[in-house]
């Protein structure tokens, strides 16, 4: 079965994916919602998508489509270097361009290029980068924001490389699956979920919080995000530090169930990110969890 | 002087303005960084911007340009309810449409109506609704998702109307000055800011979130943003109940100016949301900091 | 085998061994430390001694002498309402009393009466009131400050009935026997244990609250007590609501013992406080437990 | 005007007054609360009083007399080393002790000495330790438990030097003064303070903990005390790290006066204990709260 994808070809994502496994059948998808409808009907195997930009943070349209549902889990993220170039028709020079495209968060990773060596174009967003690659192709932009390698691919010469703002800009990927089998632990690993309030009140985020901390479990992500019904209704997305299988991390799983609407678990899976370690405070390990539950056990029975 | 505003003529964002001040001299801007690059460089009196939708979410362009720098504060906040037509060229009918275009955010809210009703038709994000329905006009797209008061002015119809999934979405919008004397207090305000943390740790969200929980100040937003240095770097935006004249409120901003690298005040303005009352924890009003600090004074000078 | 009280016969642990079972085998022991001595023993079957006065707060000695091992549990505790009578020879008048005696913290209980009508008599403590009174009848002693039914063991009278300062004074006396099968729930049940810090620093007392607070569970009392190494070395002995086999309590014991150096359990049982009613904060039940554990258990087996 | 302090001579609180004031006209008071009134009265300047002991904890009635009221400051501390001598008259030996006696706190610091060495000698509680060794002087008791240097005064020997059983030992006296001028800052001060809640509920000592910690501040002592009216109704007994006059502790104070339903101020001034530091966490000095202040005073005027 194949890995669907954001596409079409010649994306950053497609990058991803064949860093993932170079032997996928890909299948790219017009929008991150059908990429990962594909896995959830089963059309794909499994999804590789984009979820956090260093520019442009959090990809909601990954979150809010995770969080919709149980049905799918993160089995593994990565980091792509994000590098742009400006595309055109061969023979195109400064003068020409009046109209430049790509993805919508490829304008603001560019923009002081932009502002500074081409202020009279026009910013035309489009569905992806690769797409504004073919758009140039044939006429109705005139130039493209993409990586380098999708030149090739569409018949274009890069005009201008390196034109991102920031070095070092990455974006982390992740690849989803259906809820099956988790990946196995590691020792460095994340955790993502989804917590939705049972109310709107002040003390709630801080209450979730709690939950983490009284169990020495660090956070990487959060954000609020709205449930669509009306201004101020939100759900939180949470990814932290450790594997569901840890005992810190589960008890903290059965304490946000416990005072949250719902909960929805959306992986645990090997960090990517290069020196990362998984902090664990004194009294949360795994030994230290089971030795207590064997003296409660004791206390219970009437041992002292 | 004019106020900007997301342009072109035509947006929901006119439509803010509108209701702002009738009388205001409109300048249209191309993007909200823009529009409230104008202000900033007086140009503009002020601007108009959308700050977050019903369905969407933070508008995090808003967010990020007003975090930039301290220069600029919400001075009013207002909201607007979004309802979208699909517009054409008159005669068009379903089987002609091939692309719908308009604003990165109208698609999302109008998903199931296009699933249901144009599942053959490509959706073609542009600057604004605006400009997708300029642009049916002039035959570059087929059909354009916005307001439906927006046709006669580029000589569209409405080929459809209420195609939005939810009903009673909405999106809040922001007047924005440049720093000056602040709109008085009026008891149901709502103060907006920027909190870069120090270091990036795990309990540095706990303590900026206990500042306020300890002066009893609800939050009503919380946006963790990268600050674009790498993955994980984050500054956090934040709107709490009050204004920076309450007592509560300036001492957790003094204890976060305390705790964080950096604190941008964006404002303190009167709220929108109809029917909201800012809760006063008891130990919280101005009397009773004042008669605190009066004691306090008293103890220090000798006098029990 | 006999049930160990604070002796000697006449005082309120008396009385509160009579309200606990009226047909046990009285054993009195000089001091709080000889009747708990003589359960640890195995002399003696349980002791009743003394725990918390509502004028002189809680009875160290207890407290520390059930605290040094976790061979010692509570299973039961009562209240005993505490009135003090003058009591001396047959034919004292007030002008004879030059000498009063009675418990240490008898004293603090009568002080406004004593200055009041016996200005000028001086205090001896002894070490119990049935010793005064004993004192008192061989002539050592004036008077002893004692229960009225102390009088006829002694040969004495009443001088004065109802010599204590407040109304409503009550002692809480606690069963203790050695730790062994718990009694059973009753839904309005107290815990009571002893946690001894890992190490001498700020956050310790707030980490142990929150191991409380954040499964919702109120404490009644909360004592830092020396550990006798050296001043600002301490543990600190707590009651809370509920028991041991509370879904909610097991799990905070898990907590503190994680986070402590040592955690000494000193029993569950019924509380005897009129009307007392254990709050269950939703999220925080047994059943509530029992749902987030089967709900882990599915994730974590690859169940969505 | 005499110092007052808990008599007779040859306690060890007198010792603690000679090491205050060696020119002090001493006035010796039968008991804790007396030499607390007589500076209350006027009839003294200034009171010694013990209030904390290295073995047995707070001396509850200095807690309790001091937090009566608010016209009591403490004004300096110090430590006096405990160490107990068995105190006879010329000739005893150990088969002639039928009695000993001493302050109720000196038993339990020699109990293991006693049991070892006169298990069947009785134990009599007197009100001081001087006291005891008077009433053995005149045959009353036989053996005193008491600082050797009061031998001389009552024509005692010792009979047994170091009887206690903790070497190093320490009681820690305090110097209390009716409330004028406060002791300047050290950099190393303690505040001492009891607040009374404006209700008895589960979360009240968390949050009374959370305003101190919030600004960084450390305890040293905490205590609940019974107000006497019932049992469960409490008074917290606290000693911080840190001077009234620093901005963090008055900030503390403040929230702690609106939080609770009264506060009594008990006193800033030198720590006594050799080689404590007070930590300053970054965020809590007076310079960075100086600064956040002005920020703000910016923020409110319209200024960036």
């Amino acid at each position: 079965m194949p890995y669907a994808y954001l596409g079409p070809e010649g994306t950053f994502c497609q990058a991803a994916l064949r860093a993932v496994d170079p032997d996928a059948d890909p299948l790219p998808c017009p929008t991150i919602q059908s990429a990962l409808a594909a896995v959830r009907q089963g059309t794909a195997e499994r999804a590789v998508v984009p979820i956090e930009s260093s520019v442009e943070g959090v990809v909601t349209a990954t979150l809010d489509e995770l969080a919709a549902g149980t049905d799918l889990v993160i089995v593994a993220e990565l980091q792509i270097p994000i590098a742009f170039a400006l595309l055109g028709r061969p023979g195109t020079v400064p003068g020409d361009i009046k109209t430049v495209g790509g993805h919508p968060q490829a304008m603001p990773q560019c923009r002081s290029w932009l502002a500074a060596n081409l202020p009279q174009a026009e910013w035309a967003p489009v569905a992806s980068n690769a797409e504004a690659a073919r758009q140039t192709a044939d006429g109705r932009l005139d130039a493209a924001l993409a990586g380098a390698s999708t030149a090739d691919r569409y018949g274009l010469e890069v005009l201008a490389p390196g034109v991102h703002d920031r070095a070092n800009a990455v974006t982390r990927f992740v690849v989803v699956a259906r809820h099956g089998p988790l990946p196995a632990r590691t020792g460095t690993d994340r955790t993502s979920l989804a917590a939705f309030l049972a109310e709107d009140r002040a003390g709630a985020l801080l209450q979730i919080l709690t939950e983490f901390a009284v169990r020495g479990i660090n956070l990487t992500t959060i954000q609020s995000r709205p449930t669509g019904d009306r201004l101020g209704q939100y759900y939180f997305f949470v990814d932290c530090e450790g594997h569901v299988d840890d005992a810190r991390v589960g008890e903290a799983l059965m304490g946000l169930r416990r005072v949250c609407a719902e909960v929805h678990f959306l992986g645990s899976y090997a960090r990517c990110d290069e020196g990362a370690t998984t902090h664990v405070r004194p009294g949360t390990s795994d030994a230290e969890f089971a030795a207590a539950a064997a003296w409660l056990g004791r206390l219970r029975f009437g041992r002292p």
